[in-house]
């Protein structure tokens, strides 16, 4: 989309403005930005109640409550008022507002340098971590520029085509989207291999990467939801291999808890806490390294609230967070489990969820599922396997969220203002209402000091 | 339900404390609370977009932007995890969790002091302003100490018959709920006029309230909504006339934006704006106080969220509010004016509305207006009036909110955070994440100085 010499000359004379103004002074300070994709306010208010120690009187604050200095207005470049995860993440990886779909680029295609891109020209180790593809939306928009947040291969080979003063722009890259870097047309992790980056094509070799550069795609698509996942807090251990293969030099880190977002699109509440729980462990993680590395600036922040989450719902003034803790699968995995069962439906049900059901709530299910359904009884799509399935998943998610008390109003994402939360170096210039972009703005004015 | 006697003492023993401390020295810091009832992040968020000025390219920040210092938990001290307004502002007033429904005591039903009362107990003039009936659960818990906010007559009772060290606990009251003073057992507006207080018995009348002690009950019920109104500015105007009464000695003012809590309830989100736009005129005013008196601590907050609104619905990455700005009614009132139309409705629908219609989106209102409904036509409940305007009315909001995208989940309350705003002397002490309670304990603190 853009050619290789234009975007080089754009970024070449925001690398050269930096570099001058960097010749002022000043130590180097990290950078740790995470972003909760689609963690609208209401997602960390759940999630304390969610992680509340039942057996003590009081309810425990999170880390969350712990580093919140302020809110961030989030509309797009476009006049939606709706902001989607590219232009969301390119406000916050460039400091410019664009229209929903593009990725590193302006409302007139044109790149823009990005803070990742400030840091390695600035001399800056540079990593990014995702439980999303490392493709996606939110770390494309800080490495990567193209038109549309589909264009996955694109965005993979902009990571390796792209250098920053002749050096690869990424020093570290953990998470899923395997499959848009070995492809059909061209393998670049062999060509990352070539070039000295230590590589990990799945979890369990992951202790294979013991420097940088260092290429850790775990899955071929995103990673398993941290609910159905055997490493439910996989984005806590991704950052803490993270920081120790970033030792102590400066550098730049993007962590994206990128699965909320997935939860909240589909309306799933136990899904959303399990991914908020990775986050939390992650955040503790980094705290903790702020604490014994003072000179390290963490800014924390969402793209955008998803699917209109209300603690609360259909009139009822009560939210069941026992019973949501008690959930074991995303409705999805229910799914699965109660479509392959036979007449042990039930049990599995009640494995899964600790839910029991009425009688009514039960025929909502078991017309669903075909081993089970009463003979004569009224089977709707029975020759559409996806749509059966599909139909299961709405059902189960109606029951969670009706005896939960949980609402939701869109598959979509929504326009409230989100939580900013900072800590370490600098963090009181965080505070109060910003625009989204001011927060990449102030991170680029820590880079010229 | 709890003797004078016994409150006296409760008091007096709080009181007695804070004389004490008072002893000790500083100028007293008149505070002025502000409560947006039912006002969720959502609502400050949305209210921005709908006060920006489309002929400027910008979108212009709000008041709340500016003053924006945190956020605030608002579970109750029952299990529910979503507060009720009275739990809410007995947080607030008093800094004491107790379970929904109750009003200034605790969850032992015991009489708990509030910041007003030790205002008072310290010498400060009182005076509160709401646009909901005065003795409504905001302002009630601010003043009154009993069991259940239902019991109104008993809440307006303890306005006139507690007394403070001898003196009547509120110099000023503005706002509705005349019914509950003028009653066939009692009649309190009389009592207080007997004692010196102006008197004010509607709107026409307000500028007869020359000085203190005053009062002024300007509907029998809660005030019309500001949509509707004549006055839709008539909280700004009635805190303005509440600082021109105080005058500069040092005062405890509380002022309710309460209907933005009805629209929410209602999820009419026309009736909600126009709620904002008023709340919005007041805080401007109150910010133009302190910065002239700067021995002023403005907090605002919200008791919680209402309806579980969200900027976004049904998958739709859009927010029309320039539709928004164009109804001019609240659904309540568009129902009445359809149900008295004939031929005409369609007319009186797209001047009220500015909404276009489809056919079937005409038939979906149609079918409601008896006037205007087709020979043959399915007329439901046709000889219950009540139930016709309550389906009507539902049909008009699900028409509008389709259209505008905006989202809801419950005719209730919500259960996340709530922001935090201060301004003026102290401000800084309401940052990052507080419980409700904190922001009471924080108030009493600067009386006991």
């Amino acid at each position: 989309m853009f050619s290789a010499g234009s975007l080089y000359r754009s970024l070449g004379l925001f690398g050269a403005l930096f570099a001058q103004s960097a010749g002022v002074a000043a130590a180097p300070v990290s950078i740790i930005f995470v972003i909760g994709d689609g963690m609208g306010p209401s997602y960390t208010t759940a999630y304390r109640y969610f992680a509340d120690d039942p057996a003590t009187a009081d309810i425990e604050t999170s880390v969350f409550d712990e580093l919140l200095v302020g809110m961030a207005r989030t509309y797009p470049g476009d006049s939606t008022l709706v902001t989607d995860s590219a232009a969301a993440a390119t406000a916050l990886s460039t400091g410019v507002k664009t229209r929903n779909g593009a990725i590193g680029v302006d409302e007139h295609h044109k790149p823009v340098q990005t803070l990742l891109e400030a840091a390695k020209a600035r001399g800056y180790q540079t990593a990014m971590v995702a439980t999303s593809p490392i493709t996606h939306a939110t770390p494309g928009s800080f490495a990567a520029h193209v038109g549309h947040r589909s264009e996955n291969n694109e965005i993979a080979d902009q990571y390796f085509d792209q250098r920053i003063d002749g050096r690869f722009k990424l020093d570290l890259l953990l998470g899923g989207g395997r499959q848009y870097f070995e492809r059909k047309d061209r393998n670049l992790v062999k060509e990352f291999r070539k070039h000295g980056y230590a590589f990990a094509g799945d979890w369990q070799q992951r202790h294979k990467l013991k420097r940088l550069p260092a290429l850790g795609l775990f899955a071929p698509e995103g990673m398993p939801s941290a609910l159905d996942s055997e490493q439910p807090l996989r984005l806590q251990q991704m950052t803490e291999q993270a920081l120790d293969l970033l030792g102590k030099k400066p550098f730049f880190l993007l962590v994206e808890a990128s699965q909320i977002d997935w939860c909240g699109h589909a309306n799933d509440i136990a899904c959303a806490m399990a991914e908020m729980r990775d986050m939390d462990g992650a955040l503790r993680v980094l705290k903790a390294y702020v604490d014994k590395h003072p000179d390290t600036l963490m800014v924390v922040t969402a793209d955008h609230g998803t699917g209109g989450l209300s603690i609360g719902a259909n009139g009822v003034y009560d939210w069941d967070v026992a019973s949501i803790r008690g959930i074991k699968a995303t409705a999805n995995r229910i799914a699965d489990q109660l479509l392959a069962a036979d007449e042990n439906w039930q049990e599995i049900w009640l494995q899964l969820t600790g839910m029991n059901l009425s009688e009514a709530e039960q025929r909502s299910l078991q017309r669903w599922i075909p081993h089970s359904r009463l003979s004569g009884e009224d089977a709707p799509q029975q020759h559409n396997p996806a749509a059966v399935k599909g139909a299961l998943v709405a059902q189960v998610l109606t029951l969670i969220n009706k005896r939960t008390h949980t609402g939701w109003t869109t598959s979509g994402h929504t326009g409230e203002d989100v939580q900013v939360f900072a800590y370490g170096k600098g963090h009181e210039h965080f505070a109060g209402n910003l625009n989204n972009t001011d927060i990449a703005k102030h991170l680029f004015r820590v880079f010229a000091k």
